[in-house]
């Protein structure tokens, strides 16, 4: 049986309806939801939250009178809107929205971070989002299961990131639609843990999950990943698949570092880069995003926000900061940015002329330090 | 003698050619300035400048592109740029840029802030902007000044951006225009005595002085002020010459504060701003903009930025932030907002729709808790 089939008490290729316990959305999805929501329901019926972390505080009129309509139509229907207070997917770990949970769907793509909580967490367009709201419920067809056994323990200078830029890559010419990707074995942290799910989303896992045993049971593929033999990986661009090990492209000159985001934005990655960054100057522009007020508060509490200011880096409010190319952080025309994001595609993070290189924090920390993409071995 | 006078060493009225000790522009003017620099010069003579605090990070592809170009202009030129660590303002403070130099250009009309320090700065248009960086030199008529002499010594609920709300407001029909403003028997603290002579630009002033002997000789208008008598003021909507007793404005429904700028963005400020918010909930969106790093590092050193985090405000990084409506808290159509920078235009700070009001941080903390515009006093 795979986790999938245990979460959601069905067989594989089963077509089900669920109760959804939570919906989320945010500032960027949440106006196609309105629209089609508006088209067939009065009155929310689900448990629901929304959240201003993809474009806040906004940076045109435009935004800002989308983000008006948002709190009314919240304001409407006893939606709690919780703003500028950190990214969607981090935000509903921390105040235990999915605890309990077995169905969670999310107007996000990467809503499968939660899976780390043993959630089947989806993300869905803005109709099938309108429509969970509005009824409280969603269909699904039971997906398909592939395996992620862990082996072996990572080095210090390999974290979950290189980990998935790894799988995502050796994945490429699979087709991985609508299959969960479920990890065991993992020898990562809690905030670690999230990075494998938020990442497996770019392999173009519907969902993930993490489980403890392994049965190896009614898996459609298993990939054994041996964690002692890898090093830091880097996805060159302009896909997340083009993982290759850090030497291949290193003395590769960077305009830009952003260490943050779903992916990469949690206090043990936040650390890490700060460990590395004491002391030094970050010789490229270097802009740090706490995934949440609370990483922020303790990034402020354990002293590390002095250090980031100190390297010269810039803090930026919890949120998605320039992930999506929208503020704080948009790349000019032939910039190259080495970002800690789960997505370097064409234009994604400002001008289509840019270069995206993806790494993990503590690649990412080093190479802000040199001002081009630096293998992290034997500096740490 | 005016100290207008005294700085310059010459008389009221005379065109005087000067060196200039500073010249000094920001990510926002200096791409006009290269344009006018090309046409006439190859080589900067000025000890010159430049600041990235008025759209850092970049919010678009656009702007990304320009500050990449002045970054080309200034590597060219061997032009130091401090990117993201503060508004140059403050910045040119702080790092002593000008001390012992009597006379700076700044292609930022609030340049006159470093008055406070007995420097006779001026903002100025790309143009004389650029001939100052290309000459070393810039010309000037040594202006008139109006003198204002402080009496008596203002309540715990009242601050320098109240004293200027008023003085604003008293010479909204005199012709300030090329004339200096003087400031006599100054009861406040440094940081504070920037934000007179900052707030200055608003009655129209040339420029700013702040004196330690009234002489009273020479001036072409004297305006006393009794602190004693001045309570807690608001600029009302659209221009900052629209000053009233907070009282005529209470009530008010605000949707945005902001607390921060080149006006009332140093520690003195922001200090007195997390007293009020310490232990409460802001019930309305709060930015709070440091005005540079070293008061960023300050309000962690002190537990600010904790207390920000807890009542709910948002912390952006040092720089203008939304006080020019291009990014980080751009207003949506119809909203109120409340704020302490020193323009309310119609559009200054996002939708034309919009309505600001001006006020001190003292008074934009205690309104951002309840939600309206509130008189602090008895608050405190």
């Amino acid at each position: 049986m795979t986790l999938v089939e245990e979460v959601l008490n069905a067989k594989t290729g089963e077509a089900i309806i669920r109760r959804v316990d939570l919906v989320y959305a945010h500032d960027g999805t949440m106006p196609l939801i309105i629209e089609a929501f508006k088209k067939a329901f009065n009155q929310v019926k689900a448990n629901a939250y929304i959240f201003f972390d993809h474009v806040f505080p906004a940076p045109t009129v435009k935004v800002a009178n989308l983000q008006r309509e948002i709190r009314e139509f919240a304001r409407q229907h006893g939606i709690p809107i919780v703003e500028g207070q950190g990214i969607c997917h981090q935000l509903v770990v921390e105040m235990g929205l999915a605890e309990n949970a077995r169905v969670v769907v999310g107007a996000d793509s990467h809503t499968p971070t939660l899976g780390a909580l043993g959630v089947f967490a989806v993300g869905m367009g803005a109709t099938d989002a309108a429509v969970a709201l509005g009824l409280g419920k969603t269909w699904l067809r039971v997906p398909e299961s592939v395996s992620v056994v862990f082996e072996g323990k990572p080095s210090s200078y390999v974290m979950a990131a290189d980990a998935m830029l790894y799988i995502i890559s050796a994945l490429k010419e699979y087709d991985m639609n609508y299959k969960a990707m479920e990890f065991f074995n993992v020898p990562f942290s809690f905030d670690e843990r999230l990075t494998l799910t938020n990442f497996s989303v770019e392999a173009n896992a519907k969902t993930a999950l993490i489980g403890d045993d392994y049965s190896g049971d009614g898996y459609v593929k298993e990939l054994i990943v041996d964690l002692s033999s890898l090093g830091p990986m880097v996805a060159k661009p302009h896909h997340p698949s083009n993982g290759v090990p850090v030497e291949e492209v290193e003395g590769t000159k960077i305009d830009q570092v952003f260490i943050g985001s779903c992916t990469n934005g949690r206090f043990d990655h936040i650390k890490k880069v700060a460990e590395i960054l004491e002391g030094e100057r970050v010789s490229v522009r270097t802009i740090i995003g706490p995934a949440s007020v609370n990483v922020y508060r303790k990034m402020v509490e354990e002293g590390l926000v002095n250090v980031f200011l100190e390297a010269g880096a810039v803090i930026i409010p919890p949120g998605c900061g320039p992930c999506l190319g929208r503020h704080m952080g948009v790349a000019a025309d032939n910039e190259v940015i080495l970002s800690t994001t789960n997505r370097n595609f064409r234009g994604r993070m400002g001008s289509p002329n840019a270069e995206i290189y993806l790494a993990s924090p503590i690649t990412a920390a080093v190479s802000a330090i040199y001002g081009e993409i630096t293998s992290p071995e034997g500096e740490l």
